[in-house]
Order: structure tokens, then sequence, then C-alpha cells
């Protein structure tokens, strides 16, 4: 690879993506030069942007946040005044969101592995959804959370998507069918929730459980229940390296397949639980080089060593799943491919070296590397204290009116 | 595998090794039952025990106790009064120790990618020690850090180790030896260093690194220059699963290793820097299943959901690379394979799963899992609120006279 383009011309190139404007952090980073790296800049102009757009594209599911992508107060604060509900992994979560001063009714505890007490704690506070995957799940909910939504949680194979799923989440189609009847027989309300993989790539991975989901509905109507609820899950991307479609094609494809399987009057609540999606673009982190240097016990290859790495941020990059757009301010190319590694002295802190990254040859120590798109995923995933580096820092750019 | 044991026992005969008392921790938690988990409980009477048994088995090394293995203030104060030095890996640990008061000349700066603010305001602070991998960072040492102590890190293969190295840290024999003559014309003192990696269980991998560094010497002897140190680096074990031999065998091999290549008397300033041989066997995390379930989607398999995983201190579990030792107090066995996950909604968040541990089949939801020798690479490593979980608390419980 040897091209002469700079900036972020060079990254457009690489992707073959339109990503959002980075205009108002470029400013920000330019009004603020003395800010010490790495740093995090999320503009809330581009989550409420998304979040308004994925309305309009998918009009019949009502948005649940992930809250874990990022919890930032400056975050779920917008999103709750935009009228978003919110997906959370933990009391922790629900305690942030309550705080807030978000209705309990507007939040669905989606984590399938919760402490009964936590359960009976959620249900105390008023949350009356719950996620579950198995029979010994469920029975927590019959116990703790009577009347409540459970939505059991239908396995997926992960296909297309950047960071998979494992076997970690989800149960086969006959387990759901069992636990939904027996969710059924103790008077809760039934849903049924899948996930198709974070950093989705395929708009049609929707269909396949789409299908099942159409299967147990039929099957619960055989025995006189009724399925309330399909929680779609997340898996909307934000742009990284790879590129992917917009979401209206999304939008498009997710309610072609509810259609198809279950039917234009399907009557059930739909969920959809965005979190990539929304704040992912919104982010950028501002890096500084550490040191770049050829390694003759590598070949000769380039080593570029960042200030932000697998502990204080990227951790995403493990197995090198996710891959970052970068820019690097004030080259002018031409790339050449280099190892990226982290600041620690931790071997596994490298981001990709399996596929090294197209990197300006007069990149230079101390010079700056922005890893675009990173406002999801990457504030909480940080280390306390590892090496003794500090947790990345963010800034909240507010709404522009 | 269907044994009838119970607690340490089982744990015992599964490692087959011999491993430190947890009897003041047992007492901890059996008069703390109220304490949240998970936890992490250091046993300070071991580290001492560590320190003073390194220092007889090794007596020729001076010890620089890795800080990034637990920056603890209770653990550095601790080896601090025992006489030891440290290693630091960044200017929030250099600060951490000298708050602590320990003099600057009792630290090595052992991080090869450094920024040069960063030298500069370590040498300001009187650090006179630094790792250099690189012809860019030992430039940094020669224009921040005159006079100062420069050690070139040779790579090594980390064949033995359970945390392997990458290709990450160290150069060739013939960069390294590049290095220190320009070191050593710069009027830089010149030393030698290498890892044999983390966890290493042969206790002659320091041979090999020691015959390059006689190389050395000799070609430094050559021109006219003198080599001054060697740090021997980390890799002393502590006792997970696989087990290891005890520290003297350690001891003597690598003073036989030093005898038979650097001679009798070599004079050389020899430094190690044992993290997780120090701090690891002193700690115990004590953790609750909060889910067990057989899982049809994964051939029928029991997972283990624990309230620790990945994200708030067993990242070392990450690749399955490190294999904890656990117990399970209360059970009876018989012991049946499990997989073992942590909380989050991360597919990652997986401990064992490609090698399923034996755990016993009475292991109840609400029962406890105590992870031994985990005083290592474990609070410092914590996300700062994944999914919304607080990192890992630790008690740690002062030396006993």
């Amino acid at each position: 690879m040897s091209l002469t383009l700079s900036d972020t011309a060079a990254a457009e190139l690489v992707t073959g993506s339109v990503y959002p404007s980075t205009a108002r952090i470029d400013a920000f980073l330019a009004e603020n030069p003395q800010l010490p790296t790495p740093v995090l800049v999320v503009d809330l102009d581009i989550v409420r942007e998304r979040y308004l757009r994925l309305r309009r594209a998918l009009p019949s599911a009502e948005v649940f946040y992930a809250v874990k992508a990022n919890p930032d107060a400056a975050v779920v604060g917008l999103l709750a005044g935009l009228g978003s509900n919110f997906d959370v992994a933990s009391l922790g979560e629900i305690d942030l969101c309550l705080g807030l001063g978000i209705a309990p009714d507007r939040l669905s505890y989606g984590n399938t592995v919760k402490k009964e007490a936590d359960v009976a704690a959620a249900y105390a506070r008023g949350v009356r959804i719950f996620a579950v995957d198995s029979a010994v799940e469920l029975a927590k909910i019959v116990r703790q959370a009577p009347g409540s939504t459970v939505t059991v949680r239908l396995a997926s194979d992960g296909d297309g998507a950047d960071w998979p799923l494992s076997r970690k989440f989800g149960a086969s189609t006959d387990e759901v069918a069992e636990q939904l009847l027996a969710a059924a027989e103790a008077g809760l309300d039934l849903g049924v929730s899948f996930h198709v993989g974070s950093q989705q790539r395929d708009p049609r991975a929707w269909e396949a459980p789409l299908c099942a989901v159409a299967a147990l509905s039929d099957l619960l109507a055989a025995r006189g229940h009724r399925l309330s609820a399909v929680n779609l899950g997340g898996g909307l991307p934000s742009t990284h390296f790879h590129s992917t479609g917009p979401v209206e094609v999304y939008g498009v494809a997710i309610d072609a397949a509810l259609e198809a399987y279950l039917g234009t009057d399907h009557g059930l609540r739909t969920m959809v639980e965005p979190g990539r999606y929304l704040v992912g673009d919104a982010g950028l982190i501002r890096s500084e080089v550490v040191l770049s240097t050829p390694k003759q016990t590598d070949g000769g290859r380039r080593w570029v060593y960042l200030d932000i790495g697998m502990f204080n941020g990227l951790v995403e990059t493990q197995e090198e799943a996710i891959r970052y757009r970068m820019r690097c301010p004030g080259t002018r190319g031409p790339l050449e491919p280099a190892v990226v590694a982290g600041p620690t002295c931790d071997s596994l802190d490298v981001l990709y070296e399996r596929e090294p990254y197209p990197l300006p040859v007069d990149l230079q120590v101390g010079g700056h590397v922005d890893l675009l798109s990173t406002g999801a995923y990457t504030t909480t995933y940080s280390s306390v204290w590892f090496n003794g580096f500090e947790p990345l820092q963010a800034h909240y750019l507010p709404v522009s009116d």
C-alpha cells in the first residue's frame, strides 16, 4: 500500500465508508491543545441525530439504549429526554438511570445472569422487564418479580458480527418454549429476545431468529397463551474500518422480516437495544505516539506504540475483533502497514498485529493518532489503574441547540 | 473425573501442588460473613514470607518488586520496609512509591515505552535506571537522563511461560549490542535485561538469555566498555492449577546459569523483578455463583456463572492463559467439568470453556467459589464500571508481628 493522502481523506479511502463529521470534536480539540492524551471526546449532536434517525428507520420498535455501551450521565440523560427507554445490565446501571429521573417502567433488566437479590431489588424499584435464558433464572423471576414481563432469550450463531456472541447466552428453541410455558403458568407476561451479535454487518441477520419467534408465538397460541413482546436486541453497527450499510437498510430489512414472519398486525411490543449504533460514531479518542520503531525481531516491521491500548479503553481490539478507523493529523503519507500496540508492559496489549494497520510513514513520536467511532465500549471497559495508567478521560460536547 | 472430596482437599489433589495456607484469610472471611462478593483478601504474612524466601534462594540478586502486579500501598509499603527495590511501569507508579517514602534510587523505570516527558519527569524525581529496547527510546534517555543506568532489553521467546511474551518487547542481540555501544558513547551506565515470560514453569529458562548476556559483555569489553548490570526480569511463578517447582529450584538454576556463563566473580549488579511470585499466592478471591445451568445449546454442558469475571478482576484468564485453582466451601463433590463464566453481558466474559473446570456437582446458586493465588494482576486490571459492576474490592490482612 502506498497512497499519498492525509488525515481523514486517507481514512475515508481506506474504509470506503461515509462517516459522520468530526467538525465539532476537531474544533474542541483545536481550542484545547493542552488536553492530556489519551482523551475521548463525544459529540452529543451525533447521538441525538442517531437516535432520531433510528426512530424514523424503525418506527415500530421502542428503543432501549444499552447503557453499558456508554453510561455517562450526559449520554443517558440526553437519550432520556428524547424518549428512549433503557436496557440495563446490573443494579448499578438501574440506579444510575433512576438517579437521572428515569421512570423504572422504562428499564429492561437485560442481563440473563442476575443474583436473585438483585432481581428482588430491581422489582422493588419498579423494574418490570427481565431477561432469562434458563429455567433456573426464570425461577428467580417467578419468585421475586410477579406479574413482570419475562423475555426469554433465544441463542444466536452471531454470524456476520464483528464482536461475536458465544454459547454464553441464549437457549435452544425447545428450551425457550419450555421456559415460556412455565412463565405463562406462573402468570408472567411473555416475550422473546435474541441478539444477532454486536457490530452486525448483515441487515438480514434478524430473519432467522424472527422466524423462530413466529414458531414460538404459534406454539404459545396453540396452548392458549399469547406472546406479547419481541426484543430484537442490539447489533446495529457504528462505522469502523470494514464498512456497513446505513441504518435505513437495517430498518427496511428488519421491518420486512417482522412482516414476513409475524404478519402486519402482529400486535407485539417490539423492542430494540442499540448501544454501539447510538454512541460509537459520536466519539473520537485522541492518542499520542509514544514510540515508533522497526523491530528486527519482527522481520523489520514498524511498531507504533500509542498511549492508549487494550487496558485503558480499547479492549474491543481483543483478538482484533473491532478495527477502528484511525487518522493522523499533520501527516502527509504515504501509508505503510504498522503493528499498533498500547503503552503497558503487558504483552497482550497489542491492538493490530495479525493484520497491521496502514499508517503514514511520516508519523512521528509525539504525533497524534485519532481513533474514530470510539464512543462505545471504551470508558467503562478501562482498567482502574493497570500499570499505573489512569482510566480513559472523556469530554462530552453538549447538543448544539 | 469423579472424586468425592471437598474444599481445599479437592484442589490439592487436582493440582498436585503444595500451596500456602489460607488459614488467616479463612478466619477473616468467617469473621466477616456479610462481606459483599466478589472480594479479594490478601494475607501480607505470605508476601513477607515470599520476599524473605526469595532473598535466601537468590541472595546475589537485588529484588525489584514489579509494582504493577499489585500496587496497593499495603503491599508496596511492606516490601519497602523489608528492603525491596521497585520496578515501575509509569510515572503514576513512580509517584505512588515516592509518596510512600521510597527513595527514587530504589526504582527502575522498566517500561520500554515511555513518553519523553515522563523520562524527564522521572529523572527530575531522582530515578536513575531506565529500560529501553530501541534506538528511538535510548535517544530519549540520552537526552533526558544523563549518567543513568540503561538496561537494554533482549527479546525472549517466552517458551515455558503461561502468560507468554510477544514480539512487543525486546530487541535482537545485534540491536542490543548497537544500543549498548551507543549508550556507552553517551556516557550511560550499561545493563542488559530480559524477561522469560510470566508464570514461567521451566527453571532453566534463564540459561539461554544469560548466555547471550555473556556474549554482549564480552563484546563490550572488547570495545573498552563494561557491562555493569543484568536484570533477570520476572517470571517466578505462583501456585496455579498447573504445578511448578519451589523458588529454591529456580534460585539454584539461575545461580548456576549466572556462574556458567558469567563466571563466579562477574561483578555485575544483578536485579530480579518478581511480581506474581511475591503477591499471587497471598490472595484469595471469594465469589458467588450467580447461575448454574446445563445448556442444551452447548451439548448439555453445565455452565457456572460467577459474580467475578474477565472484566472485574480475572483478565488473566484471557485465552485461558492462567488457570487459577478454585475451591467450593461446603460442597462434597463429586467433581464434574463445568464451563465457568463471568457476570457481564459480554460474550468474551468466559473464563474456562475450551478446558472446562472440575467443580462439585452439588455447587449451588448462591454458593461460594474461592479462586486461589489471585493476589497478582487482579485489582488494577479490573474495569472501572463495565456493565455497571464496581471494580474488585480488596482487604489486606496486616503482618502478624
